[in-house]
């Protein structure tokens, strides 16, 4: 873990860069906006922690409501549950014997819950689980269009929950229909068509399951970009948004209701050398992810961060906006939320110009 | 800092993925490589450790002839002098007084010298030298046509270097001309002819400063795509590579003398899904840059790894190569090795099919 770059108390002037900012004020708007546009619903909230990594945040959530985390990773769920976090979905499948063994240990000391999509991993975690005494919460993954992981929706959907539903040290819990593609299409009416079709889908396999006796407590799916439309359906109980939290320029472009969440996450930098038509600030592709985009210039129009190198950023003036100067700073808001703060072990928050906390990024690189 | 994901004497079908791989004798023969390349030449090296940011690498480096390291950040130079390296060149410029008082404090404690390309900076490292009782060796940055940092060539390189040796707690050291966009020019013919015209501006600074009384102890640059143009050309005597002791996929497209360089690191990961026309691998984006392409397949002819998300691989088969299944394990070759390698804590440095050593990457998120 790198030296902190701020302390508690410093003016924001102070912070040493390249450094990850939290705009606490606008945080909790989002925090609190996430609540209020589910209000009134069933719909549970259950944020995903492969946004942030860091169990504060985890709790920020819990404390307004949201019924525990998300996460991806087994070394994600055993720094949240370290940390008191009680009630953790995997979201994704867990297949090797030292992941699964690791899995099911946490599943004593917390409500854990992992996504299946397969028969033999299926009797691998059922093999894991008992000698542990656990019984395992476990979810059917069902692709509903973004094909990537999950079974097939309808009849291979409810053969896979079958085997679940009779393996001795399982219970089965539901689905997990996550359509991680339509989150970043930015036309709200081709999203909402994405995701009819994938609901359509969603709604078929339980009515199949009850068919077959088999009841979903839990259907969850729903990301930043579509969480509205899942939690509308009548078909989902559960809702996984994560980077609504921070916001990106990605998010940003989606229409609709996620463009109303703020940004709250930058990183601040500093401008080390200048040209006669450039700045260069000290924020490169160490600093910020670009693989959904550049980073752009927080609140100072005219000014475009172009294509970084290693450690290097490039500063441009798109109109008659003067450059700045060797030593001023600036602020980027992140292409891509996720992948971003990743790279950070700090998040330091601020608020009215100052310094209010320093979370620890306790799963940066949780990647196992 | 991360629970690693391999102790030594582990079979490399053990190691937990993802997880970074050192192939010990494939490094090994380019730390050689690059020695022999050189051999015979007055041309020192200093290797580059932004690429690796492991004082266990220089040190190989530095025991095989290398006469110190180059870094980009002060949080590098400290972890480097930390673990006992002599010698450091920061290949950047150190503009805010916070990071100049730690520049020159790590000055008293080993060999560090720094970049400027401005007058003012010129002055603020003076000005803090004085105090901590150092003479901060100092080169001046001439951009020769990456057009970064770096002052203009000719005249406007002498009066920066007029200005250093001026300085009472500063030496002018010599010239920093590195063309980080030559590195990657993938025709060696068009790489020679762009370091011609860079080689011919900075050898007409050096006779400049020379009519202006100004010896150049050092001129120094040159990556792994064009270190050997530098040493041959009788103006360098210094150069800088750091990705030839790993290499990545977009190195390997730089023809000519870099591509001579092996392979020696490797994104292990493991098949967690599996559809019908496609495998899914547990390495996503959190787990290799993509911002110089995707990586490759290692020894996989026919399967090709397709646009991740933040922590799934898509594997694909461009032939009739049948997909691996769940459990399988690949060997991915990274896009761009200096932000993966920033990615994790650990390289697993492997040989024989067994574990040989850990080493801890020390300066990773050393951003500042």
């Amino acid at each position: 873990m790198t030296i902190p770059p701020a302390q508690v108390g410093m003016r924001v002037e102070e912070v040493d860069t390249p450094a990850l900012i939290v705009d606490l004020d606008a945080y909790e708007r989002n925090l609190d906006r996430m609540v209020s546009s589910l209000g009134g619903s069933s719909v549970r909230l259950r944020p995903h922690a492969k946004t942030h990594k860091c169990p504060i945040i985890t709790h920020h959530q819990v404390s307004r409501g949201a019924v525990g985390a998300c996460c991806q990773k087994v070394g994600e769920a055993e720094v949240l549950i370290a940390d008191g976090v009680r009630d953790v979905l995997v979201t994704n499948q867990i297949v090797t014997p030292g992941k699964i063994a690791r899995l099911v240990a946490l599943a004593k000391k917390a409500v854990v819950s992992v996504c299946v999509d397969d028969a033999e991993n299926v009797r691998d975690l059922d093999a894991a689980a008992g000698p542990v005494g656990v019984r395992l919460p476990v979810l059917v993954e069902v692709d509903i269009g973004p094909h990537r992981c999950g079974v097939d929706p309808g009849e291979p959907a409810v053969a896979l929950a079958k085997l679940v539903d009779s393996s001795r040290h399982l219970r089965f819990a539901g689905l997990h229909a996550y359509h991680g593609k339509a989150q970043h299409i930015y036309a709200l009416e081709d999203r909402i068509n994405a995701m009819e079709a994938a609901i359509g889908l969603t709604a078929e396999t339980i009515r199949l399951l009850k068919e077959a006796g088999l009841e979903c407590e839990v259907v969850t799916g729903g990301g930043t970009g579509t969480y509205q439309i899942e939690a509308a359906s009548g078909v989902f109980n559960e809702v996984q948004p994560g980077s609504y939290i921070f916001m990106d320029v990605d998010y940003k472009r989606v229409e609709g209701f996620p463009s109303t969440f703020e940004n709250a996450l930058f990183v601040i930098a500093t401008v080390m050398s200048r040209g006669k038509e450039h700045a260069v600030c000290d924020a490169g592709l160490k600093a910020s992810s670009i693989d959904s985009g550049l980073p752009t210039v927080w609140d100072r129009p005219g000014l475009a961060y172009l294509k970084p190198s290693d450690e290097h950023g490039s500063l441009r003036s798109t109109d008659s906006t003067p450059l700045p100067r060797i030593g001023d700073r600036i602020w980027l808001v992140p292409g891509h939320v996720d992948p971003t703060v990743n790279l950070y072990d700090w998040f330091v928050c601020v608020r009215g110009g100052y310094v209010e906390a320093m979370w620890p990024i306790l799963a940066r690189g949780a990647l196992r």
